[in-house]
């Protein structure tokens, strides 16, 4: 009989194929049923055989699905069929016709969510539209080499690099004297993503555009790190310094074992080994252990690091993505390293989510309870769009 | 053997005792933990045994408990003393003194979540932390005779009605082309409470200021139902028509019964039969019939009305208020009725209630798990203060 070692491997074959044979099902149920025929983009909200149950059409889905499209049919060979990239070339003509919100000072804002027909129904504080916008157009122009969308990527970039690092007052949140500015998580995380998108094989003069922000949002996650190293909070000072009350004390697992690859990708392009052992050890070993739930399995959603409870409602349940970030992390983790131990714990993952996620229907579930019983049955919500795919 | 009708009312007698009970178990639990000695105002954020988890004060939880402590007082013998009437005071002045944010438009804005030392943190832009603040300064004006806190309320109310009936973008919400104007039940809801508040033994003056008002309001809530009167949805279009998608689809069982608590005080102000029965058909027994989990019990936070899965996350837990609503709507109605079945049907809510919420270290917990379980064990949370009670 094989040795542990071997049994690791050719379970780890027989996963591929699996994941392999999951994501044709996804990309298929996509295909399926979220194309608008009439009015271009996406519909996001679909039930669970795929119904659409709500015509309104979130932005960061619309982007995500572009940059998802683009990116199968740029790397992967069984992808690349002008259906899909028809339905990325529509969806990226809706974003650019749409998502912005027209605005007298010359902005480039875009709205959180549209109408069926594009009209702009919410517009939020934060710059997470703007990112997959970027994603979206990025990608998109390296398919069809249109230097307009690249440009406009690197537009958008630009205003919100200023939103970042120079002055947040357009994005319309009053300043308040209780309002201690915050290092969130999430910023740094998905500048370094954009940047790592804008500059992938672009050559030299691309990289060194972003270099430096790349390193700063390097900082900036790094900064997470708090109590002598045994945990990642999610919420921290502008110089890094542990914030108090809940929103100090908060940890996203799922956020951190993101932060994790993401840093890995970084460590590899620039050789720096210092930042992969901290990228694995910190982000992506210890979330792991912080985060995964010893009674009933899965990736709790908030944790509070003193153990009091979590003030999010839905901190115990179990959400796809935090799963689908965990694979990409320990995969990445033990290709770079090839420890057993990282294929191991990408195994125990791998058995909790592809057990609990995927439906018979078609397309996962998103929301489990803490227990693993599933709690919301529709396939596209309002924030959840196509898995995450690297 | 008793029959059952004289069971019925021994039940009641020994439930009677133990909602007293319960009272005053609740009031001696943030008489104990919740006072801020140094800054004033009240911790909001209390753990499961009363420790202070986080210091943020949030305004909509400071005036709720002013309005309790001041309504205690004012109606029942055994909490008129002077332990509760000094903290009503010094709540009522750390919200007088914090709660409005300065601005430049000489508006009328709260806060809606403080520091331990009252500087703004976060502002809402809807209008429920100055309903609050209205209760608050109403209440406290009756026990302390202080007109200036009157006064203050109707100054706030009138800032409120131009808000809600004339122009909201002070508010901040951006109008935006596909941002549909919507009656939301919340809305007209809190404005009736408000009525009733500011107009309760005051006088014919009084009433005949929020007459109009208060006659709107009702005609408000009444648009809600829906779908041939079998249903009550959260959301409607300004002239009363249904709203397409999610939003439109939604139901709060917990808001609707609320609702019809409301109505029956109005109803019984004006000597409104008909609306009686409105409100107690479909404001009452409707939601209760339509909310209720049949398989594991208690009322659903969220529901839609074509059996879609809502897209809130927590769309099927139960939470203490919608429960706390239904008691006071069902005890309310029979006893503007006298009919047996709406005494059952307290009966059935008081079951659950009382066997799930109330924790023998004081308080209840506000947030189980579809099936029952604590879901949060904290006992003050970002929205939950201290019960309702009338």
């Amino acid at each position: 009989s094989p040795g542990p070692g071997l049994r690791l491997i050719i379970d780890f074959c027989s996963r591929v194929t699996q994941i392999r044979t999951e994501l044709d099902s996804v990309v298929d149920f996509w295909l399926r049923h979220s194309h608008d025929a009439v009015h271009g983009g996406f519909f996001t909200c679909l039930g669970r055989e795929g119904a659409v149950y709500d015509e309104l059409k979130y932005v960061w889905l619309q982007g995500r699905q572009v940059w998802m499209y683009c990116r199968l049919y740029r790397t992967v060979d069984r992808f690349r069929k002008p259906e899909i990239l028809e339905a990325a070339k529509s969806g990226g003509a809706f974003l650019r016709k749409f998502a912005r919100v027209s605005s007298t000072s010359g902005q480039w804002k875009c709205a959180f969510c549209l109408t069926r027909d594009g009209k702009a129904v919410k517009i939020q504080r934060t710059i997470f539209s703007e990112c997959f916008y970027i994603m979206a157009m990025d990608e998109l122009s390296r398919v069809t080499g249109d230097k307009d969308a690249q440009l406009e990527a690197e537009q958008m970039m630009k205003q919100l690099i200023h939103w970042v690092r120079v002055d947040s007052s357009d994005l319309g949140r009053p300043q308040l004297p209780g309002d201690v500015p915050t290092n969130s998580m999430a910023v740094p995380m998905m500048l370094l993503c954009l940047v790592q998108q804008l500059t992938e094989g672009r050559g030299q003069e691309m990289a060194l555009k972003y270099r430096e922000l790349g390193s700063w949002c390097v900082k900036q996650i790094l900064q997470h790190i708090q109590r002598d190293g045994t945990a990642v909070l999610e919420n921290v000072s502008l110089d890094g310094a542990e914030l108090s009350g809940c929103q100090g004390r908060l940890q996203n697992p799922g956020h951190a074992l993101e932060a994790g690859w993401f840093l890995m990708q970084y460590s590899a392009e620039w050789g720096d080994e210092e930042l992969q052992r901290t990228a694995i050890n910190k982000f992506v070993e210890l979330p792991f252990q912080n985060g995964w739930d010893k009674e009933h399995g899965g990736l709790f959603y908030f944790l509070d690091v003193d153990g009091h409870c979590p003030t999010q409602l839905e901190w115990s349940m179990k959400l796809w993505w935090p799963h689908c970030e965990a694979l990409i992390a320990f995969l990445m983790a033990y290709s770079q390293t090839k420890k057993p131990e990282l294929l191991e714990s990408f195994s125990q993952v791998y058995k909790y989510t592809f057990s609990h996620f995927p439906d018979e229907s078609g397309e996962w579930f998103g929301y489990l309870t803490q227990e693993g019983k599933v709690a919301l049955d529709f396939k596209g919500g309002p924030f959840k769009g196509k898995k995450k795919k690297k």
